[in-house]
């Protein structure tokens, strides 16, 4: 028997990453449909927006609005992405209550994305980090590009280890490994989570955002489950990456990694065939197929 | 660290399993061309075809003309399907040196395959394969359907341990668990590997084939690496599946699982870089995109 925790939250970002990209611009409406549609699904966090300059991501504008629009709704949080000052202050004026707030563990990547390096990175970061906790907002900060960058290969596991004891030492609770490239692989998984785990303690709950564009989003998955990770961030429909590039695949699909999960006994109290519906109306929406595996699986069978 | 062998061997079934449900019929010549590129990138054993009748795969019909003229090359070994007897009879006209042979541990998928029960298959395969043995070819056994049936669900791990049991006593030496269906897990491939490995002991080879119907392909492979197998069946591109079935997908793509195995520190003797005109070239005989990933990844990048 492979050595997997019993139960484990799933994070979905279908409305954030999953729709970043996306040319089609969905209205406040259509976002507040497929929010309750997942929440109805068993979904305990989602990740509806994020609060990034409308020039930068046009599909997200209405994140403000978003907030401000969503129904209370019990054992469900909602969540959002702040990369800066000036979005923890937007997120605080619509009433967020869990924000993901990240930086680069990647110099290029970092300088790339904020023109900052990674130290001048965190030197905004931390303090936005700070405020966001006194103001009494639960903040999951994240590492990208932890398991390998687009322009520099592999990334030393001691930068994120660094950038992981700063948030720790800053009060954060939940730190999130993403693997923004899709370059991670189950044994580098495997020993990123391990020395983490072991230098931060059972204080810190680590979280894994996983990009499937290498057909290794669920091997990896498997691999943190047996380092302990709990918590894993996915899209409903796979959705994510780049429409415009023929094999770029996004996150991990929620449906698929449920079904997963729940078939090696591991509990999400998530009902997949809930999210087969979504999953279809995103892809109607987005107008194409979507990589998501269990979408397009009959239930029935 | 996870556990993992330090070196596996992939055969290739892009020929077979993969293009055994294609509409379009290949040539000996394609055939030829398309197993010495696989060849050329480090693949040392190719299944190549099926001895069944063209009437149910009018693609293999070329099988006997194809095996006849592979040209002998130096470590790589060719291997066919062989279901019964009288495929056996087709193998042993041409020269093969190595046969996949095979029956479901699934009564409902048996009796859909071959209009008989496991115990009425075994009793007609293991004389074919105890001719085999003693006709000198080497014999890879399998059992289909042994991680679930798409009839039945569940299939019970004391039937695939049967039937390996009586594998081992006609004198085979590599054993061949199939996912068939798509439908295994990885607790239920470490499982079911683990039991079969303490039950048959060292002098069998466990191989696993696995499909990639539900995303799970790579983490079956590697629950399947941590329960020790050393040999694993892919296709190139990812062949495989019924391409009339919208979400079908088939084998793993070989260049997903070299890259996979490779970037864990498996060594496989691949270049999966070689494979991916393969794969393209594949894609266009076949009309439309593969499953694969990697074959449309930029290999430099």
């Amino acid at each position: 028997m492979l050595n997997l925790p019993k139960t484990v939250l799933i994070e979905d970002e279908a409305l954030r990453d999953g729709l970043q990209n996306e040319k089609r611009l969905f209205s406040v409406a259509e976002k507040l449909e497929l929010v309750a549609a997942i929440a109805d699904a068993g979904v305990r966090r989602i990740q509806v927006g994020s609060f990034v300059s409308p020039r930068w991501a046009p599909q997200m504008a209405n994140t403000d609005e978003l907030f401000a629009a969503l129904p209370p709704r019990e054992g469900v949080v909602y969540s959002g992405l702040v990369l800066n000052a000036a979005g923890l202050d937007r997120a605080l004026a619509v009433g967020a209550r869990h924000l993901s707030i990240s930086v680069s563990a990647s110099e290029t990547h970092s300088r790339k994305n904020t023109n900052k390096s990674v130290d001048a990175a965190l030197a905004d970061i931390l303090p936005t980090i700070e405020r966001a906790l006194a103001a009494g907002v639960a903040v999951r900060a994240g590492v990208q590009s932890a398991l390998g960058c687009g322009y520099e290969g592999d990334v030393d596991p001691a930068q994120a280890l660094r950038i992981a004891r700063l948030y720790r030492d800053a009060g954060v609770r939940e730190i999130n490994i993403a693997d923004t490239a899709g370059l991670a692989d189950p044994q580098r998984v495997h020993r990123l989570v391990t020395l983490l785990r072991e230098a931060l303690g059972d204080e810190v709950t680590l979280s894994l955002h996983l990009h499937d564009t290498r057909g290794l989003g669920l091997a990896n998955m498997l691999a943190g489950l047996q380092a302990g990770v709990t918590v894993f961030d996915a899209a409903v429909g796979g959705l994510g990456g780049c429409p415009f590039i023929p094999a770029a695949t996004g996150n991990i699909a929620t449906e698929d990694a449920v079904f997963a999960l729940e078939r090696m006994g591991v509990a999400t109290g998530i009902d997949w065939t809930k999210l087969q519906p979504v999953a279809l109306r995103l892809a109607g929406l987005v107008g194409r197929k979507l990589p998501s595996r269990m979408a397009y699986i009959d239930a029935a069978a």
